[in-house]
């Protein structure tokens, strides 16, 4: 058996297309829609991120400016910006790239990012809005999970999901938009014993940890959905995912990397830039 | 077999008694810590837990008062009346108590409260700290349930914690709590399936539903510890926890209803008055 391959680019050049329409609308009117992407980072794999959001913006007629900091910024630095930028009339979105300068918290300076305007749930609050059931933008990857998941209608109320991986950006808000969903969430990590017995039980299994094929056939029940978040460069330039491709053996689905989660997220960014947040999925 | 009983009584002691201390400093520098709490209902159940907190600050030395808005208040009333407080240096901590007027929600205005004074824990973004692992109040009966089992010496680590309840202001939070000090933890509620089994899981087993007795000892495994966050109106005018008494014949210990979780929370609210942010337990 193989499992079904959820893929993303069809879900995601659909919303795309429903950007560009209302990005066009908003042209129309003399006030194009406006992303602002701000780094403080030399790392490659962010720039080469970053340079890929930007020339998606670019193809849905979003305006995206990415304001470089430099790698000596310091959190008054990016705190002084971020605020502008959420001042600022003329800005949709803001998003704050990471990594960040050594010694600075993304929770310490994303605080600044006007939550209207937080299209990528970095602030503190977003998350805490979204737990209390308020309009929120979530972290745009929790958000493509559960909006892949609806692409191939997995119903989620009631069946166990199980998330490995506890980040605030995408672990911790994505155990909010199952839990919102119906889901019995578990959250595991670095420190969970027997890891394997724990997502066996899983109906939904999503791998969100950084680690190259971590989860493997074991981890599976036969029959589960599984999504892979990872994205772990590979040394041919490539990209792998959290998940082992033997996994396809056992899961019922699986979404693949490259392919499957990233696509869905970088269109739901740019979704969030034109949606507004009282619209956020 | 019967449960160890994991009274908060004792704890709940020490912690009145370092709440005095420094109360008894504070009003010795001339600026006594001050709690006021909001209310907008005519519930008796709440009227009487609001007259207990303000009882326990007396006698450690807290000054609390009470602003009741009356049941018509509003939003924008609730919303201005927790600003001005937030804004007052005199006043240490700010408590919104529920139930609210129909048709208001906690989240809605709770963002009103100043994070700084939110000794319990009910603006959004205190919730939204807590899961970036900033510096937040927990709500205070979220706070209680892990001193109780540090009280008893319950390792966390890596072990299976179920919380049955997703409440904003209880299950929510106390996820995250768990989760911080690395148990591997699930959310179940009232769309779980099979609850006996998700339940039977765990190694330390939450109830924080609101319901009598929801929790038998089918839903649990032998050797578990269970913690009881229910307070329910029984007939005869007491209290009845969400756990069943005949659970104390399955589980290791268990914390009794009341005398468990009660106490340890409002000495708990007590402390946030005193100890300021950054120390938040």
């Amino acid at each position: 058996m193989t499992a079904n391959r959820l893929g993303g680019a069809e879900l995601a050049a659909r919303l795309r297309a429903q950007v560009a329409e209302r990005a066009a609308a908003r042209r129309a009117e003399g006030r194009p829609a406006r992303l602002v992407i701000v780094t403080a980072t030399d790392d490659e794999a962010s720039a080469w991120y970053v340079r890929s959001i930007a020339s998606a913006a670019a193809k849905v007629g979003i305006d995206c400016d990415v304001a470089d900091l430099g790698t000596a910024a310091t959190a008054g630095d990016l705190t002084t910006q971020l605020a502008t930028l959420s001042a600022d009339p003329g800005v949709d979105g803001v998003m704050l790239q990471t990594p960040l300068p050594r010694g600075v918290a993304l929770a310490e300076v994303s605080g600044a990012i006007d939550p209207a305007k937080d299209v990528d749930g970095a602030n503190p609050l977003s998350l805490g809005r979204l737990a209390a059931g308020q309009p929120a933008y979530a972290p745009a990857t929790a958000a493509a999970v559960v909006a892949l998941l609806d692409e191939y209608a997995v119903d989620l109320t009631g069946v166990r999901a199980v998330v490995v991986g506890r980040s605030a950006v995408v672990g911790k808000p994505l155990a909010h938009l199952l839990l919102d969903r119906d889901a019995t969430v578990t959250m595991c990590h670095s420190r969970t014993r027997d890891l394997a017995a724990v997502t066996s039980t899983a109906d939904v299994l999503v791998a969100a940890v950084g680690r190259t094929h971590l989860v493997t056939p074991e981890h599976v029940r036969p029959g589960a959905v599984v999504v892979d978040v990872g994205t772990n460069p590979t040394p041919d330039g490539g990209l792998a995912g959290d998940v082992d491709p033997a996994v396809s053996e056992v899961a019922a689905a699986l979404t693949p990397v490259p392919g499957g989660v990233g696509p869905v997220t970088t269109a739901l960014l740019l979704w969030h830039t034109v949606a507004g947040v009282t619209s956020a999925l």
